[in-house]
């Protein structure tokens, strides 16, 4: 276990936290959001029901009580949450529609924002429900509602961080060559856990030509000596997601191997150097992806730069080309530049990185230098 | 490990299942089925990526070959589906709009069956970027597209529940008394894992109070003599949901105790009995109702009777009123009436059956009669 357990959210944390969200969609000319189950209903609520083909949507709108409409099957579960005290609950049983009664709650003409992962069975009983409203993702019309972290937040990412880098300081102790991708991801996830994470997500571990492929898992493929191996592993901390990638090599790595990575470790340097409150979201992207193209590798780096996490390891801000929103301190996101060369191998580098009030900090401390392993 | 490694789905098989949900879409009056990732797009091909806010949709429509939609980092992966020989990959890098994409692959005006879990995110793009089409829930315009299951998908559902009736077995030889429910869920775990089950998908144990909420999981309450708990488990065995529930009783049951396992035990044969080709979903619902009704507790019976299970532990066919559609060979569903009482204790008793051509058959067969534990 990494560091002391912190005080859990309360429900004057979760009341505040949909006031803002209220506040943000009057801001943004919404009539309110509807929050389906998962990480947006998490981080408003703490409330995590399984997730079903019946309705839970929690209605936010200026001038009402955040309401949740839950099945009336779930609805003493919802008193386990933490935010429930800041909660009206209208429940609804089998055989009842459930929309007719969210839109009682509804302006019919508004225009809402709804979670990026509700389901589509939803959102279109929703919409025959009430065919004058009209519905914009929440990532579209409210892209930065969980994106600026708090304190308390910040201080769970920075546990789960340094729970990846005691993950992967132990991970450069084991032996690679001779032993299965999946063995080593097992390790990962081993140690993961060993450091406090409460759920593991990925555990990557790509050698040699797998490498080339920056969503390869881990496989049956035998480690061999020469190989480069990609890393990139996380999951949750009290909440909070770590995400953290590095490149290791079995044996002494060749000149072009080593040149690579060092031109790798040089575009996360730049990306990172990039972090600083105004800057553009793409920017990032462009001052990593520079020194890269500038290499001579551009067509090789083939995925955006970064992405924000929070509740989830996968969230806005996105650093990518077109992203012209501003960064603002207390936003946490990857840099993660990597050149791909197929059938050969990959090189990615990542760090976890919060806007501070006049640069950036990296949450993941652990060396960039080619780690040579066993 | 229950009964044999099953043959493996192959790319014939899925081809097969895309074009017959082709031709249903068309004689529904559809221009083609949209899929997302989740249960329909394993059914169809085999294929289970990671879901994330990046497109991946798979496209059936007349007249055209099944095209997935994939980002290009997920596209490798792909290949290890057993359907992808059947597909054709479209795939779209990080920066590009995978909406304008889609679009091109539709019918501008046309009429689309979207996955029930298709995200928001996804659907509100193509709404957008054609205005002209329509959509409706694959549940609403094709319920039943999943809902008939082949012998290869029969034989894996019956290994399903066999695995559980086993798992059944051994957990009555358990000490009950004087552990936690959250003990016994384990051992349910650990059983159904023994017994063949790749993923464990609930673990209810249920007992005394907590088993008047149906939808109680498994907490820290120390299971206590005199308890009525009800059990209810399942997960995966080769793909194919388990799902059976069972109630005993700690020691000696006092006469209300017998009196309402009677009354749920009559009115699951009753249900059982109700199942035939060309009933109504709904007069499942109605027989087990009856009994429980006609006793005196039909306000405590709060839940449908029974849902389809397949791919997934709940999908289509519903026993509930109102649903009107018939019974059909090779369907698959729970029927589990329940009795609540509040503050006291519950009674759930639960198989899984499939309809044959004259009846139905039960996929669950451990004793139905109210089991003593220690």
């Amino acid at each position: 276990m990494t560091g002391s357990t912190p005080e859990p959210f309360t429900a004057d944390d979760y009341r505040a936290r949909m006031a803002r969200a209220v506040r943000a969609a009057e801001d943004a000319g919404l009539a309110g959001i509807l929050v389906a189950p998962g990480p947006d209903l998490v981080w408003l609520t703490g409330y995590t029901p399984a997730v079903t083909e019946r309705l839970t949507l929690l209605v936010l709108a200026a001038g009402q009580d955040p309401v949740l409409v839950v099945p009336a099957l779930e609805a003493p579960d919802v008193a386990h949450a933490a935010g429930a005290p800041a909660l009206t609950l209208r429940d609804w049983t089998d055989g009842k529609d459930p929309y007719a009664a969210t839109a009682a709650l509804l302006d019919a003409t508004g225009r809402f924002a709804v979670s990026d992962n509700a389901w589509a069975l939803h959102l279109l009983a929703l919409q025959r429900a009430l065919p004058r409203s009209s519905y914009v993702s929440l990532t579209e019309g409210l892209p930065m509602l969980r994106a600026v972290k708090d304190a308390a937040e910040l201080a769970r990412l920075a546990a789960a961080g340094a729970a990846a880098d005691a993950t992967y300081e132990e991970i450069r102790k084991v032996p690679f060559g001779g032993r299965r991708e999946s063995d080593v991801a097992g390790d990962l996830a081993d140690l993961l856990r060993r450091f406090g994470h409460s759920q593991v997500d990925f555990t990557i571990v790509a050698s040699g030509p797998n490498g080339a492929n920056p969503h390869h898992e881990a496989g049956d493929r035998v480690i061999e000596h020469g190989d480069m191996v990609v890393l990139d592993f996380g999951g949750l901390v009290h909440g909070y997601g770590s995400d953290t990638s590095r490149t290791v090599h079995v044996g002494e790595p060749d000149a072009e191997q080593r040149r690579v990575h060092d031109i790798v470790r040089e575009a996360q340097e730049a990306g990172f150097r990039a972090v600083r409150p105004g800057a553009a979201c793409q920017d990032v992207d462009r001052a990593a992806r520079a020194v890269i193209t500038g290499a001579g590798y551009g067509e090789y780096f083939i995925h955006r730069t970064g992405h924000g996490i929070g509740v989830t390891t996968h969230e806005p801000p996105y650093m990518i080309e077109g992203e012209e929103r501003p960064l603002v301190p207390g936003m946490c996101f990857s840099v993660e530049p990597g050149v791909y060369l197929p059938g050969r191998f990959g090189v990615r580098i990542e760090d976890i990185v919060t806007v501070t009030e006049d640069g950036g900090r990296r949450l993941n401390n652990t060396t960039r230098e080619l780690v040579i392993v066993d």
